[in-house]
């Protein structure tokens, strides 16, 4: 065969990626044999400089919200977010909560959906009830635990994201205001969460609870949940993790490729690199109940999953939801096109925000007992 | 409460910050409202250089293979793979076409899996068969259409993946040798798919048969089954869409964030490009029946679905997930940590090839009827 001279030299520089593009999986074992600087640690690749638009096929909503957003700015997100003293902290947290605190009040008013205060084994909960209960659900329970990064969250302000899980899955939810740093560090919120369930196990069969949350709420459903296998308690009959915070250390490949993307969080580095270590408190922070990334998820109960193709957790919340499948567990992964980490729960009536809670509902129908 | 000054100067200028990351979904509404550069269609985030490592938390074997892989080259591949002339096709097709036939030779030899071709209503196939057939599997078929965005994998060269289908899933294929161009643009490969679907419902039950394959192969999987359905024709009891190109423009949101990050496909512009605009041959590329993800999903079969956290179809198979859930279809979606497109068949052993595979298999004697 007689190739024109472009096409021969194209071949002869570039075989393995004209083989690599276009015919997936047939030929890719020859992708990696050229030589070519290599991705190791000692020497990782280069990725250059890129304009990205507002996606287009996101919804209308996340969209918009997107194109609102000021660029990400990763060194000065990183500057203005990394706190070196308790105080600092503390300082940091206030203003935050006070608007989620708010933010829960009005979805309540708005949704017709109360919230009370009150103590199961001596923690602090909040009973949120919806306006109506799904009949299948009446005798049924949602236990939340809500997002913060183990630092924010604390009171009223935890409670936004359980008003929605009573709203849209109509069920009765109690949301878990576990103890965090800087006065208290893991295990207090692992603690916390096994007391309050180790109490409802005593009124209500395990498999009739959902347990869940979303960011450090996830990833304190997954812990407590080894956890409870740990002290041979019966496990909930379905778990929600939205973009759980699975993984306390920079080891996704998200963390990386969505560094300066995801919207909400924007780096590991500054405030989740600060709050990773305040909470481990000087722990290996790959120990499996501070990273249930790490741990066994051997028996765990079906689980739902979700994260974005902005999430600097996407790499985390699919490897969760990788190492369930293969040990057998019923994970179910949802990922959303240009979502960031928790713009589902962030934008109040977003498709997102209805598909994500809609979901949900549907999953906790189908498998709580 | 009193704040330290620098306290204080962080929560005036960065505030919507560090409520966005820290109290995920509880005060995003906030994110968004600060003044600063939107990113709309004209006026686009700029994203930052960075550094990329091997993903640590792959499998050994992509992280090495990934380790291997020359540092993509956006530019350099965008020229080396952007063909003029139908000649030029026909040229860059034939030294992949050729390792790829190998390949499914020397893959079938050490798994004992036989190809024989013969002819199904007038085109040309390739039947698969494995040393084992799952006992439930006796009587079923798996219809395979091969990758290679439509241009590549004619005759053998399509047939790798059937044999990784078979061998894992233990179950005859039947994979098809469907028309392309240069010589046969759309709506060749569709009417090929229909016309052996047609001679098999002759045969057998719609719903002992399912239907898939990778990248064009996923997408003409979804596309013949929109097919089949406006021609009032019984669908398939699965569907498997590996990393389908689904959507054949520029859409997807990872086309912007995984460009140079890929390394099978590197980018939309060269080849992919080039070879949509062959394939559609004047049409528009958002015809459904040429880019599936805007067709209609309602009352499709069970599909399952496979990406990876690095390929450059990621938002495009996510989209194809959530509008089938939405839908109501029952689609299983699987993200693999690290993976460009196809990697989970170009990596012969590796983990995401046993996962994928296996999985897929599990799938099938779950759905198939």
């Amino acid at each position: 065969m007689e190739y024109p001279n472009r096409v021969r030299s194209v071949l002869g520089k570039l075989a393995p990626t004209v083989c690599a593009v276009l015919l997936l999986g047939a030929c890719g074992d020859a992708v990696g044999l050229a030589a070519g600087q290599p991705a190791t640690q000692d020497n990782p690749w280069i990725i250059d400089s890129r304009t990205l638009p507002a996606p287009v096929a996101a919804s209308d909503v996340l969209r918009e919200a997107i194109a609102n957003t000021p660029q990400p700015d990763v060194a000065g997100h990183i500057q203005a977010t990394t706190f070196a003293t308790p105080e600092e902290w503390t300082a940091s947290i206030s203003m935050p909560n006070a608007g989620n605190a708010q933010r829960a009040q009005a979805l309540a008013e708005r949704w017709s959906v109360t919230i009370t205060e009150s103590e199961i084994a001596g923690v602090v909960v909040r009973t949120v009830t919806p306006a109506e209960i799904d009949a299948a659900h009446i005798s049924r329970l949602f236990v939340h635990v809500h997002g913060g990064a183990y630092v924010l969250g604390g009171g009223l302000a935890g409670t936004p994201e359980a008003v929605m899980i009573a709203h849209f899955a109509r069920i009765h939810v109690v949301s878990i205001d576990y103890r965090m740093p800087p006065e208290h560090p893991f295990p207090a919120a692992v603690d916390d969460v096994v007391a309050v369930w180790r109490s409802l196990l005593t009124e209500r069969p395990a498999k009739s609870m959902a347990l869940g949350g979303t960011s450090a709420g996830g990833g304190l459903a997954l812990a407590s949940t080894l956890r409870f296998m740990e002290l041979g308690l019966e496990t909930p009959g379905a778990l929600w993790a939205g973009t759980p915070w699975a993984d306390l250390t920079k080891t996704g490949d998200s963390h990386f490729t969505n560094e300066g993307i995801d919207r909400a969080l924007v780096s590991y580095h500054g405030a989740l690199e600060g709050a990773a270590n305040l909470y481990a408190d000087g722990r290996d922070l790959r120990t499996p109940l501070i990273s249930p990334a790490y741990g066994d998820f051997e028996g765990f109960p079906p689980t739902y999953l979700v994260t974005g193709t902005r999430d600097l957790f996407l790499s985390d919340v699919v490897r969760v939801h990788r190492k369930m499948r293969v040990a057998g567990v019923v994970a179910d992964l949802n990922v959303y096109e240009g979502v960031s980490h928790g713009d589902y729960a962030a934008l109040t009536d977003s498709p997102e925000m209805h598909q994500v809670f809609g979901e949900l509902g549907e999953f906790l129908l189908r498998h709580l007992q």
